[in-house]
């Protein structure tokens, strides 16, 4: 494949960007790839893992070459970066980011692009619950859908060169309003990851239940939420302070059904109870269909079980 | 190994059911294994899968020469096995079962029961979220906890023999009384699941974001929810009308605790948020530790992706 970019700078070097890192290299996307992270030990680890070219504390000194720029960080750290990268990008560079919400991701950046660098907000739809350095592997973005939110003004050339960036990392490409963005995402991700940390929560506080019980019959259901509530505490707090209005539309939604739901239980309505864990499997089903989860009994874990 | 029961009758031969079938051959733990539902397909199903040496619709029937009977059905159904088994029980049988609340089990079969059988209620904490016979394997509750609750009057050799049962089975035993089991299970499986049902429900029902976006994006946390959410409607059904008092009680203490941090979003109270995401990893660690689940980052499914 001849080389999509001569310089891409990869601002913060965690899952998301040395998945990044990893995959330009295997792909041959770039000539240079220049890796900064404002903590020194993910530098040195990045470093060590041998993930760029070039090694750099100074995100405004990443830049200045770059021909792209991929923007890794807690959103909450993203005005701060667009403020420090801003008067060093390259005329005619492409500027992205990786954030779980949109919204708040342009709020903060937009207004310190230059006019001369292309902005084209995206979210990469994957991860696991692992953060930092090591956790990126190739591979991640594989048959995941990558969400771009382009602006009025976003140049049509410009964005179909990110788009094919992302479907050589094996990812299909959406575009849509950031305002809906942060409302799909709020469903089918920021939801699923409050709840997961809140009833860890619940249970690591019981009286009447020990901690070690909770662990020992985990198998049962619990272990299933324990993976999203461990995910990365700083990009959480972020997404949660960052895409408010969403969540808090959508945690309200839940705490209503829950109440219907709760209400079935306590008056002993058992064909309520039926009708929504029949409707429940059909998701499941559509879910597998469409590729995004495997058919496999437990996702496969028994398999791993008996090793 | 020698044959630790000549005859076992299971009553119900689904996921848990057709599992120890398959187990009981593998093993070679009986002479005979008697099959019986109370479906003429999922029986006829079971006698292709070559699951058993004698199949009959009728429970009665099948318990007639057994020395261990496991009844394995949803919850709810207990009661109505017990009646109809009890007057055919030989001397001596060991009678259990499987089913994931304890009290509700005990208080409809525990007056049926004759005095010269030995009635041990029990409960594997293993499962998937496939149902019925074809869904069974050997090595389901291989490393898994079962959790036994004994009454005042339990022979104690009788238990010691159901003990080494469930541990050629390659499972870890637990006493524990009935009422604090469905303390435990409510916390570790049942809330879990129905709190999986419910933001699935939420999900499948909002206007704003279309089904097919909830299924493309499913990968970003959703998804995960969706596996327990497929579960066997009829058992979870029964699950909630049969432990209502203990998972009132847990969804009040979720429900109050969902409440504390929905007002750390509302207020933007970062550091309540960073504090809670943070304490919950340490509970994936043990998990983890304990062998109750992988290490593996996305419980290995990115391995199965690539496939």
């Amino acid at each position: 494949m001849t080389k999509q970019f001569e310089t891409i700078a990869l601002i913060g070097i965690g899952l998301i960007g040395s998945s990044l890192a990893r995959e330009i290299k295997d792909k041959g996307l770039a000539s240079t790839v220049v890796v900064s992270s404002r903590s020194p030990d993910t530098l040195k680890r990045a470093e060590q893992l041998g993930l760029g070219d070039r090694y750099t504390l100074s995100a405004a000194d990443a830049v200045k070459d770059a021909d792209l720029v991929i923007v890794s960080v807690p959103v909450g750290a993203s005005g701060a970066v667009a403020e420090a990268i801003a008067p060093h990008l390259k005329r005619g560079a492409i500027v992205t980011d990786v954030g779980s919400t949109k919204g708040s991701v342009i709020a903060q950046m937009k207004p310190h692009m230059p006019s001369h660098v292309h902005f084209i907000p995206g979210h990469p739809i994957a991860g696991t619950e692992y953060s930092g350095p090591d956790a990126g592997f190739v591979g991640l973005f594989k048959g995941r859908w990558c969400i771009l939110t382009p602006l009025p003004d976003t140049d049509a050339d410009a964005k179909a060169k990110l788009r094919v960036f992302w479907e050589t990392l094996g990812s299909m490409v959406d575009d849509m309003d950031p305002e809906h963005h942060d409302k799909v995402l709020a469903i089918v991700s920021h939801l699923p990851h409050i709840i997961a940390y809140n009833i860890v929560g619940t249970a690591d506080d019981l009286e009447t239940v020990t901690e070690s019980e909770v662990i020992k019959y985990s198998a049962s259901g619990f272990r299933d939420f324990t993976r999203l509530a461990a995910s990365d505490p700083t990009m959480w707090r972020d997404v949660c302070l960052h895409n408010k209005d969403a969540i808090l539309e959508m945690l309200a939604r839940f705490s209503e059904d829950l109440a219907y739901l709760q209400r079935a239980i306590r008056w002993g309505d058992g064909d309520k109870l039926f009708d929504l864990f029949t409707r429940t499997r059909a998701i499941r089903r559509s879910i597998v269909q469409a590729g995004q989860d495997t058919d496999m009994a437990d996702f496969g874990r028994h398999a791993m079980d008996q090793k």
